[in-house]
């Protein structure tokens, strides 16, 4: 049976344990996952209802009369909020979420249609006749993806099988209308998604045609079929089949969820052509299109990834979404291969790129995550940084993204293999296996001290992996020097009450950029443990902007009463605060990157 | 009577002299207005056939049949086309350029409405009641404003009235539908271009209720008028009243044009509060946001100037018409208030971010401007640089607005007053006032040496005034040293035959970025005269991308046989060529900013 997690596959090599498995105890992500559970999903539900996706709904549902309200893609982001809303309630059941949850998927198994068929706006706005009209910008299968993946979340957090039987029926005429037969449709969705989500629902239910129409999407992209729409095909990841692909381009969204699907129809097909084609892929994209942030995509027109080294911090799009997907593809090939490089990127992209999205309250939004806001920015777009983080977007795919991702990010933290277990990321946790538990205790990303406690163990040996992120030299295990970008291994017979002492360096560094990465060129940028870090102008006596780092020594400090408790770099006269934590006092002069002196 | 030339004004400080007192005779630029009369102006014709933009026109007119094709402003194309062959007409009158255009008049004004409307597919998608119904996108005034300036350039230089009689009846119309009365429309179209027209058409036919409708038009924007639309209003310079704003934002086009619209404006009502504002706005815009080339618009998105010192040079956007409409209002500040500052900032766009628009073969353009293209940039717009040079474009603003520009550039050399002639700009030129006929002759922007010989002259003395570029550190008149920046004037009783001898020091030299300017950070660019150069790949032994420019002398030579000629630049291993020339070999690697060692 499939773990409460997502991708919870049993063909990749490293095996999720997921929510049944992990738990956040305590620390720097339970308090964020408090607010995402206290203050974002709550409110989350009233902007959904006050932006018109559950009205688009239930009018669907044939409950009241009016015209759909919004995007094409409105559904999407009521699927998302009760993918958050099942993951949290796997974390900690509650009645009001499972009151929220059932009504509100009671509206949409009533909107779908008989043979199937989903989506409110297409339904109201086009009918019957309208389906699959204009796949390329309709955004049909995104929504069904989604709403798939939020079945798969509620059936294994929950138990409750309705919104699963949505699915079902939704998959099976997906099934039975698109593929190459002379009555089905041949044609795919401009905005990849539906490929993890058949994947994970052949998963929960073992039904081999989902996985199969997952791997048809996937091998039918990048021949034209777009283009035949009249469409340049980059943007939606279509220019080439993405078995021949070697970098990301287009909307960075699609590219990384495109990715992330491609890679889940790879493991479970045991396609390795197409898995080191994926590989290639992300490799190239983090080394030559990845914000040091871990940001994705460097243009606000398309909301794209740009050329290779095509990294302007202050037009950085980094979009919130692009963040979420790079760690759900980084999550995957992590599984697939057992690379520690996965999961120094899902590191580096969640405390730094994603985090950002979110404000310390937990229910204020950036779109946009750029490295650089400068002196006079005019706000001239509903999405620009200039206006600080917002509460909700016309276009809301990111707020709800945020709060299925921090409900569910035990999952990421842990997986298990025959040899034992490997501890991804850090946190105040429980790691439990069929045979074994563990302890985890540390004030990471604040204090680099992790210990290790066995609560429980078979008599037999077994192997503790943890990660040693790269940029951790001289990290130790049980004061011994293990190798910084490797997993540091501890194979004996353990005992209850054994103890493992991983300490991670916090040493504050300085970073510089790719000598190719000419917005960044003479620059520099501080960084430390898996922080990196912004300058605001509020923490200065100098105007920001024609500020430069000094060649000094770099101190680092706690300040408990500062932005819930962050530890800052000073240097000089200059002040540092983690990147994810700007804009939570006011809007101003913000880099990431400063001129080294 | 107003003279051939573009803004006719009477009012200003300096008197435009037009095509009847300038012609290029020879040199640069006679080369360039060849090709576009040769072949440009015909195959225009053919690609806006093509594109159906003549078809919009005479079905609009009742000849056949059809649903209007292409953009809501494909007139204005047309328009700008007629304003080329008008001005080409009034350099070279030739039987094909007037029966061409006499073809095209006639279909233009049999498709007018009776009361004067006029806009072909308005006409044909919503009758005349979608007449003004969504004037922020609809471009209704921008047509208009188009066929405006076509009409003058007509009869200044034709004679023919039959345009002319199509703005008139045009303009009243839009004089009596818009304003504050009880039964007018109070708003303004989101694409700027209407004023100039109008105030050109006051200045044509001294109705003096064109000049108040500009005035008008200049005065109600920016008072929340888009935004009850439900517009951001930044994007069609609608944030603030055009005198209270201090920088240009939003779409650049619209912003430039706006600009030397209320400067038009400013001239002819005495408005010396408004022209302050303008000179301000425009210094703002020069110093924080203009690339070395002189390309207004640093972002794709929005087509738009960014933020102050936002000057990406991978993603500058700097579309031509930017630089074209920069220097239409850079030469109403000249005319306004004689600063040599504004013919300094035409020769810097001209020579670079406008002509590196157009092929050396006359009849391919860019649209966009970039400064530098990576190795493997991937062409992924329509207008990508990375295509090269293009025949048309879908959205095909460009190439007519570089046809008019080429065949009205005469205009721009020189000026009078009251005490004498004042050169602006170098060419192989007569220059020709009531009493006075001057022989420009020089190799410019080769060769520093410009002659200068009096024809004709009255026998009262009078002043000769050169542009000494800013740029032109040591350059002389007649051997004795005369400030840069400034006119160097030579005032004395004038014989047939008297020479005057300018000599502007063509060493190249190194420029270097502002401090603020973070993409261009610890780089040079190369310049040498008017002209800024650019690096190809195909001229470079070693990756572009990796290439540094060494602290070592740089040497010009002069290639007849390269780039129809040109001036290179080498350093070291490197070479460089002027800009506008760039792309016209090969499409591959170029920066105009190289890191410095």
């Amino acid at each position: 049976m499939p773990s409460r997690s997502p991708a919870a596959s049993t063909r990749a090599t490293l095996r999720p344990l997921g929510l049944d498995g992990t738990r956040i105890t305590g620390g720097f992500w339970a308090s964020r996952q408090e607010r995402n559970a206290a203050a974002a999903i709550p409110r989350g539900q009233d902007q959904l209802e006050e932006a018109g996706n559950l009205l688009n709904l239930r009018l669907a549902a044939g409950i009241g009369q009016g015209e759909a309200i919004g995007p094409v893609f409105a559904d999407s982001d009521v699927y998302k909020w009760l993918e958050a809303v099942a993951w949290e309630y796997g974390r900690n059941p509650s009645d009001d979420l499972l009151r929220r949850q059932r009504e509100l998927t009671a509206v949409v198994a009533a909107a779908q249609r008989e043979d199937g068929y989903l989506d409110s706006v297409v339904q109201l706005r086009d009918g019957d006749e309208g389906r699959y009209q204009q796949l390329v910008w309709s955004h049909e299968h995104y929504c069904a993806g989604h709403l798939i993946q939020a079945a798969v979340a509620q059936v294994r957090c929950t138990g409750d099988t309705a919104l699963l039987d949505v699915a079902v029926k939704l998959a099976d005429h997906l099934v039975r209308t698109f593929g190459d037969g002379d009555d089905q449709i041949r044609d795919v969705d401009g905005h990849p998604v539906i490929e993890m989500a058949l994947v994970e629902l052949y998963r929960e239910t073992g039904t081999a045609a989902y996985l199969e129409l997952a791997r048809w999407f996937v091998e039918t992209r990048g021949h034209g079929i777009i283009a035949e729409h009249g469409h340049e095909p980059t943007y939606f990841s279509d220019r080439l089949p993405v078995r021949e692909a070697t970098t990301v381009e287009g909307h960075a969204v699609r590219a990384v969820y495109l990715g992330a699907g491609a890679t889940d129809v790879a493991v479970e097909t045991g396609d390795a052509e197409l898995l080191a084609a994926l590989e290639g892929q992300f490799a190239h994209m983090w080394a030559t299109k990845t914000y040091v942030t871990g940001g994705l995509g460097s243009r606000w027109d398309g909301e794209a990834f740009g050329d290779e080294f095509e990294l302007p911090p202050d037009r950085a799009y980094a979009e919130t979404c692009a963040a979420i997907g790079g760690i759900q593809w980084a999550y995957r090939l992590l599984l697939a291969t057992g690379n520690p490089s996965y999961a120094d990127a899902i590191e580096r992209m969640l405390y730094n790129g994603f985090l950002a999205g979110v404000s310390l309250s937990g229910d204020e939004y950036f779109y946009v995550n750029t490295l650089h806001l400068r002196e006079h920015a005019h706000a001239d777009n509903n999405r620009s940084p200039a206006h600080g983080r917002r509460g909700w977007f016309s276009c809301a795919c990111c707020p709800p993204n945020i709060m299925r991702t921090l409900a569910s990010l035990d999952a990421y933290l842990a997986t298990t293999t025959g040899e034992g277990v490997q501890l991804h990321q850090y946190a105040d946790s429980t790691i439990t296996t069929d045979a074994v538990e563990l302890r985890v205790e540390t004030d990471y990303p604040w204090d680099g001290a992790i210990r290790v406690t066995v609560v429980r163990t078979p008599s037999t040996p077994w192997s503790l992996s943890l990660r040693i992120p790269a940029w951790a030299e001289n990290a130790t295990v049980d004061n011994k020097p293990v190798d910084a970008g490797s997993y540091a291994s501890v194979t004996q017979t353990w005992s209850p009450g054994d103890t493992v002492d991983l300490h991670l360096p916090l040493d504050p560094r300085t970073v510089t950029p790719s000598p190719r990465d000419d917005a960044a060129r003479a620059c520099a940028a501080l960084e430390r443990g898996p922080l990196v870090y912004a300058f605001e102008q509020i923490d200065q006596s100098t105007p920001l902007d024609d500020a430069h780092l000094p060649n000094a020594p770099i101190d680092a400090a706690h300040d408990p009463a500062l932005l819930d408790g962050i530890t800052t770099l000073t240097t000089d006269t200059l002040k540092a605060i983690p990147y994810y934590a700007w804009a939570n006092r006011e809007i101003g002069t913000m880099r990431v990157w400063l001129p080294r002196e």
